[in-house]
């Protein structure tokens, strides 16, 4: 198969779009800003789901659905976060189309179907879920409440693209409710490293861990802990959000419990989300010019097996030893795929499967059944080489989980290499378009500096790493003391 | 705990919206017609998603996602579709919000961000994914497309109830597509079968497989398979379709493919669906006035453990008993919950699992440990027996295993005791109101006397079993000729 990618040096962006396209990840639908996630897409998405939900349900949380329309006047409840999605809302005014009287056929919306009260498709569920708490929550007994939810939400975005932005995606929303300030925090530093967990040792992606800034921070909540991502053009990437509300949606909603000593006092929460983002993060990290590359962790098909023939006779031959190898594999948990099709040529099947990503590809032909034999190719790094009969279960074994480090591995020597201290705004500059990556700099702590940034140079505070040292400096714009180090990067 | 359930002989609708909201399944939202699953509702809706997943991939299906939004022009392009569901369609209008200049600190829909075409939230997805499909079929070997999503839609319906019937719900919906007519119908059928074995194995709920006459069949399709079942109160439920769709919606997007001639053909198409309606279902064919009672297939807890105690010294030594009995039933996957909470006492415990329906409940007193024995209730049956502790967690499987079986027992000994034959409006008329359940009559293949029957008692055409037999007869409203009777009941 030709599959005449676009090379990222040449286009990053456009090697990007084709790739998610051709790989058969998802595609652009009829409906503005919204995507189709196709079939091979959708199982590495669910295999991340699969296993995010093993780690929320291991640390206590449980599923629940809760509605897809928040009425306005309870989306209007909290301010700050009505603010921050205001202006990106699909917004339901009616509940019935009609014949179109003047187009026979058409039809048009009832205009004496509009609703008493304006309904909005969710951007986020705080406030449909906070006014569901209030009728949940009477005693500290009641607490926790540590509930998750797998949705769409929408949110109207002017300029989209495939899995980073789109209008409609797919994400988890957790939503938890705890008596104390403290409780509710480590909660949602718990999550944070829930999160950072399954992004490094899944995705292969390392991660900074750290703070937003007020300007970058969540619309409602006093403080958003994110795990930041390094992206191969240099670009970061907001992996996933982890928030600590406060008491601010209690307020807001009156949601208040009598404690143990029988006062009533307002409850605290937080709210983390992960999203169908991730799947770009996963493309944009460890792909090439011959197209995806996936971690083991997820790839759908793990293990392919091209057979190499020229008569009916020898493809017998072979497949008889393949079925062996299929179910060995199969048996210690390997997905693999016999690509025993005949409408097509090794080449073409060679190609196609490593546009797909699949980690190991392994080829028989006559001379490997006459040696005992098989041929292995990494997809990572494009290596080959002839592994013996014997054992070869085994080796793919580890062969699998030696591909998931060196992934791993090879994305923090970039990511590393791509976080350059300065201590001027024009070293900041030089960095911030040459060199791209985080550039790692004092900042005086005020929006004015942040914001002057950004219009000056397009980067903005990815987040104030959790681990920096505190170290007294000069903000590099301008001059003003800091006491510390923030990251600063161009963003996705 | 007290439960104060209405008695299912005083008042069976009562009984259900209570036993819903108690047994903590789902509650009405602040958004009208709309739900909020529950934790332990949304639990066993997923251990049936897990299931269905399952099944639907061993019958060659892969999940994707298609867009929430149908632009209006794509919606009517089926016009039989589109009728339909024009009449309880959501429809956004708007994508944006701004101040209300009149009211500070609220908001109102932005006039100036009116959408150039209305957007329809899915009441399901023939028209966006066979708009999709266009892209992805050009020859025959792009067919068959076996694609299943997991989704939410929206139906404004006017009157709502919990699980049964909302105006968002959450279901699976098939979307396949086809070289041939023969190949379609063989699909349908083959999804119709993986519904009926899902229900009745899993859900311990019998049905009847059967198809849908003219009037209530799916708008779009040529022929709807059905899987109809019984509820307690004698009303009938339709568990599951599965819809022949002939070329009509490949007619309407123009999806055409070239044969193997090298020959333009429309592709024939199919689609199915299940929804969390059979929440519903589960909970209104085997709950009693106890609360609920869920099939071991699907309990989110299969076997609860109460240890009954004066001292804490006792508590301990129950404990260090219950201990390793609760690891030997996790080792062969039974789901066990040690509920060994200090602020209840036993009884109100008790009662608390008999609302939610869990299975098996194993007391575990002084007596028992001196006699080396445990204390195990059916929720099923009521019944309870003293076991010796010898083989207890082998025994404790074979007893969920019995207790599915009974369950359904049960649940077909119902149902077939309330299939009545009758060749008389008269008789119609009387077992309908009277007894209930499915009546079996004769009728003349008149969507008039269909119509005029269901006028008269409420009463609507089931469905044509599969398996009736063909036998000549006259209709019971008409007089006129038919050759085989169809199943009529009052129905959910």
């Amino acid at each position: 198969m030709s599959k005449n990618l676009t090379a990222r040096e040449d286009d990053y962006s456009k090697w990007y779009n084709e790739l998610v396209v051709k790989a058969d990840l998802a595609e652009n639908s009829a409906v503005r800003g919204c995507m189709v996630i196709k079939p091979y897409g959708y199982a590495i998405w669910e295999k991340m789901q699969a296993e995010l939900d093993r780690m929320f349900k291991e640390t206590g949380h449980q599923n629940a659905y809760f509605p897809l329309f928040v009425p306005k006047s309870m989306f209007e409840a909290e301010e700050k976060n009505a603010e921050g999605f205001a202006k990106e809302c699909a917004i339901v005014t009616h509940y019935r189309l009609k014949n179109d009287p003047e187009k026979p056929g058409k039809l048009m919306v009832d205009p004496n179907a509009k609703l008493e009260e304006e309904l909005i498709v969710r951007p986020t569920s705080e406030a449909i879920i906070w006014s569901t708490y209030k009728g949940w929550v009477q005693s500290y007994r009641d607490l926790p409440l540590l509930i998750n939810q797998w949705a769409n939400v929408v949110r109207w975005e002017m300029r989209t693209r495939l899995f980073l932005r789109t209008a409609e995606f797919l994400w988890q929303e957790g939503h938890t409710a705890h008596a104390t300030r403290s409780e509710a925090i480590e909660e949602t530093e718990k999550m944070m490293n829930v999160y950072a967990e399954f992004v490094e040792n899944f995705m292969a992606i390392p991660v900074i861990k750290g703070l937003k800034t007020e300007t970058e921070r969540f619309a409602g909540a006093e403080e958003t802990y994110c795990i930041e991502a390094l992206m191969q053009d240099g670009k970061a990437l907001q992996a996933g959000t982890s928030h600590f509300l406060g008491q601010n949606f209690a307020k807001a909603f009156d949601v208040k419990f009598s404690n143990a000593e029988g006062k009533q006092e307002y409850v605290w929460g937080t709210s983390w989300g992960v999203s169908t983002r991730l799947m770009g993060a996963l493309v944009m990290t460890h792909s090439d010019d011959n197209g995806l590359v996936l971690p083991p962790a997820l790839a759908p098909i793990q293990v392919v097996i091209v057979p190499i023939y020229k008569t009916e006779e020898q493809l017998k031959e072979i497949s008889s030893v393949v079925n062996i190898l299929v179910s060995e594999l199969k048996d210690i948990k390997i997905t693999v795929k016999y690509d025993d099709r005949t409408t097509q040529k090794p080449g073409f099947k060679f190609a196609e499967w490593e546009l797909k990503g699949v980690p190991v590809r392994i080829a028989v032909g006559p001379k490997d059944l006459e040696n005992g034999t098989f041929e292995i190719a990494r997809r990572d790094n494009l290596s080959k080489e002839v592994v013996a009969k014997e054992g070869i279960s085994l080796y793919i074994q580890n062969l699998l989980k030696q591909i998931q480090i060196d992934l791993y591995t090879k994305a923090l020597n970039f990511r590393d290499s791509h976080i350059t201290e300065v201590d001027s705004f024009e070293e900041f500059k030089k960095v911030i378009e040459d060199k791209g990556g985080f550039v790692s700099a004092h900042w005086d702590g005020t929006a004015a500096a942040e914001e002057k940034i950004k219009e000056l140079t397009k980067a903005t505070i990815r987040c104030i790493p959790l681990n920096r040292a505190e170290q007294p400096g000069r903000c590099i714009l301008t001059g003003n003391p800091s006491n510390g180090r923030v990251l600063f990067a161009k963003a996705y």
